[in-house]
């Protein structure tokens, strides 16, 4: 690879995952901004991380933010297309459609999004809550996340009752600090998407919900 | 005020609320930390944002992390004592007592919670993603939100159901996050606590349990 130093094996340097210096420039900012935190970390301490001339790290990213731009689309850009393609074909919003398709697709929403935001290689989430992450320099990742909520709500069973969908999208992300707590188990992505159901009144009715999600087809 | 600057009236340096110079470093640092960012702000933009020497400041604090640790507390320590209250009295585990009387409790709990996370003058459980906030340093801070989150367990009445009640804590916690993302409304933590009894699988029997919770003795 190019990047590489002169005389530096790549056995060595290839510590990170990811085909590509772009990849491995990634998991090493999610690692340093995660745990050391964002502001503390500097691309230079990246470059390091990965074995990486600082110069050849701006050929990828030209700004720190950049990185975190990337990284924090990454938290959203698989649920999000996952999501497009369950809300294509739903009947138009007032009209509300058969309940228990709607609610399978949420349901199939949540558990898909759930599962990633807990088996990511890092909880980039956390990053949602920093200032610089809410500016206007990052309005695309913001402009995704905020697609990916809309759905949420757009498949909510419950027409008649408006932000029901949210509250889902906001059980489903709060995984995010579950996992920082250090709380995260195998299966707490099926069990907050099963509280999702109960959350928009399902009960018994939530076994066919089920049932009908599993036959969806699977993301991309 | 000791700490007030020779010639300054203290009519112009009095711009936070807080009775003491104690409360208005820690409105001051709230602000900045919430809004620029913790490893951002330095004590001495704090003294400045409050008119007040570094060496008062800190007399008060004597380091970044002892504000951040006071600010953290006051997070959970209104709700913790409620509920310590609400949990006083209760029969023991196994026992479970009678559900309604139980889910009253868990109702209260989260209209409070979720009350305080909405109204504070500062949005400052966005500092829980801090990696600084994480760390053994805030060791007492973690212990008090340990303890509420495993209040909200112990009163939830489905003693059968594991981590149903932690579910609730969760939700009530999402507030942080809505808040964040600009779309908290006035009844954002009613329609919460409310969410929060469905989520325990509570239909009909809701307007019975909010009934015996507008009974329960007032926060203190």
């Amino acid at each position: 690879m190019s990047e590489s130093r002169p005389g530096r094996p790549r056995a060595q340097r290839k510590v990170r995952p990811g085909a590509s210096g772009r990849e491995e420039i990634l998991d090493a900012a999610a690692e340093l901004f995660t745990t050391l935190g964002y502001a503390q970390t500097s691309t230079r301490a990246i470059a390091e991380a990965v074995g990486m001339r600082q110069s050849s790290l701006y050929h990828h990213f030209p700004t720190k933010d950049d990185i975190l731009e990337a990284l924090l689309a990454d938290t959203v850009s698989g649920s999000l297309s996952f999501a497009r393609h369950l809300a294509q074909g739903l009947p138009a919003d007032d009209d509300g459609g058969p309940g228990p398709e709607r609610a399978a697709r949420l349901y199939a929403l949540s558990l898909y999004d759930g599962t990633q935001l807990c088996s990511a290689r890092w909880n980039l989430g956390v990053l949602y809550h920093l200032p610089e992450a809410r500016s206007a320099r990052f309005a695309a990742f913001l402009g995704l996340r905020r697609e990916l909520r809309e759905i949420y709500e757009r498949l909510s069973p419950r027409r008649e009752w408006p932000g029901s969908g949210d509250l889902v999208f906001r059980l489903v992300e709060s995984l995010i600090s579950l996992r920082a707590d250090g709380l995260a188990r195998e299966d707490s992505a099926r069990e907050t998407a099963d509280a999702g159901l109960r959350l928009l009144g399902f009960g018994p009715e939530a076994e066919r919900i089920r049932t009908l999600a599993a036959e969806l087809p699977e993301p991309a």
